[in-house]
């Protein structure tokens, strides 16, 4: 890819810097759009340039990349009158990474088009540690030329980086993960519950069944911070709920029953309930202690 | 230990029979019962001595080993007139291999006790493949030097061998185990579902995530299984459905909510009404397809 294609960034929050500052350190021009300026001060002191709308980013922009909050944000971001694809010149391409709803995912793809412009849905799973190490997990939907074409990009954020189909795939395949993550973690917090209760020692129990055919990365990752009584973010349960939802009302749409995802999604609605909102997801844990006359 | 120590064993279905197999290659006098003969020929092929009851087996045996069905077996095998406490010599060590109740297994250190004989809880996890690889994982409850005496049998049959605690703590961390395994299976089931609900290409789905965050070994061994419609057992659902019982009954006797063991035991008695109790695990999957209206 030539190092002069333009590159904008909308969105600078805990993910969204690092990653923007790995394309800016591979030497990419980079202009930057945030609703808080100061969390992009770094990335303006590192050489980006400040735009001061989604619609002036895309403007100076050869390929723009958004990571941001909700899918109301990422719509407002790229269909409204001061977005991206209003600014966006013929041939431009989007590459949205938040973890957004797949239905919106199509329809910015479809708007795009229209344009004569490329649009990917790329969201990411690694977290902040992730981001700053380069080492996301990147699932990409829409066309598989554009995708070759962005993959450098890519590269220097992330690791495991796959093309998973037609626009929308990336989101639906987050949306896989985070339905498998909610029922693991619910399995993680009950068995140690149990092992706690049992008179076990739970560490010794992680330890005893991590690596067998019970083992998950939630319980021999979340298992020693729930046991070690740390339930810093992580990720957070509130983000966990939007995700949650986005994939229930996903399912809904496609007239699919999950009640393992609904469960886990009903305790982490009482867990925000609790004000552990900004915890992290692993904090799930207080929640199956609490229900259970269990105090700290 | 010495290779003149007497070892009975007592139940050779798949799990017993390679089980007591690597004792009797370790050059042990083995002697054996189980309650269809034709199921020990091998073992008696291979040089060990039949006995006609569990007091029998007891009567010669030094250190007596059971893996049986039901915790019901269990009771019978250890406290019955005919049963091994009743056989065996002051000194004299048990050890079930079952998974089987905590409590049972409390009341059979208990009974071993008032005869100055030694018990263990010491249930597997590994199945039919660990059992024959001398892989399984040996989870062990009672005196800590008793298990450091019959330490050297188990190392002839398994890899990963902990000492959890007191009587019962083997049972206790198996239940962990069980416990944490049930809720994944929703997960990758749903999260399965999903996928193909979606238009992802599942095979592609479980590339994507499995080796992160939501990683699990259910997803990784029991999801390309699922994939390719191979649904034998690995571990038979109506084994499974026992297992979750004994933790749901504890649980309760502890006092303990544990609302996704709850959900994943109610499904699987759904899949043993719908005839798949002889079916592998990942056979719950079906359960939900069948559910979500989906055809074979």
């Amino acid at each position: 890819m030539e190092k002069s294609t333009r590159i904008g960034w909308i969105g600078t929050g805990v993910m969204g810097r690092s990653m923007c500052g790995h394309v800016l350190a591979a030497g990419f021009p980079v202009s930057v759009f945030t609703r808080t300026r100061s969390k992009a001060k770094e990335l303006l002191d590192g050489g980006a340039v400040w735009k001061k709308s989604p619609y002036e980013v895309a403007k100076g922009s050869d390929i723009v990349f958004s990571i941001v909050s909700l899918p109301s944000d990422v719509e407002d971001v790229y269909l409204s009158e001061h977005g991206v694809l209003a600014g966006l010149s013929e041939g431009g391409t989007v590459v949205d990474m938040t973890t957004s709803s797949p239905k919106l995912a199509v329809k910015i793809y479809d708007e795009a088009k229209k344009k004569s412009c490329f649009a990917l849905d790329a969201p990411v799973s690694g977290g902040d540690v992730g981001a700053k190490n380069a080492s996301l997990a990147i699932m990409t939907g829409g066309d598989r030329k554009v995708f070759d074409r962005v993959l450098p990009l890519f590269e220097t954020m992330g690791k495991a980086i796959t093309y998973m189909g037609k626009a929308g795939s990336g989101q639906h395949t987050k949306m896989v993960n985070q339905i498998h993550i909610a029922t693991t973690m619910i399995g993680t917090i009950e068995c140690l519950l149990y092992a706690y209760r049992s008179g076990l020692d739970p560490s010794e129990a992680i330890r005893a069944i991590g690596s067998g055919a019970a083992g998950s990365w939630s319980i021999n990752n979340y298992g020693p911070r729930i046991v070690n009584g740390d339930f810093e973010p992580g990720f957070f349960i509130d983000h966990f709920i939007k995700d949650m939802g986005i994939a229930l009302e996903e399912a809904k749409r496609m007239s699919l029953s999950l009640p393992g995802l609904s469960l886990a999604h009903e305790f982490y609605i009482a867990a925000k309930a609790q004000g552990l909102g900004k915890r992290g997801t692993q904090a799930l844990y207080l929640v199956f202690e609490r229900m259970n006359g269990i105090e700290r």
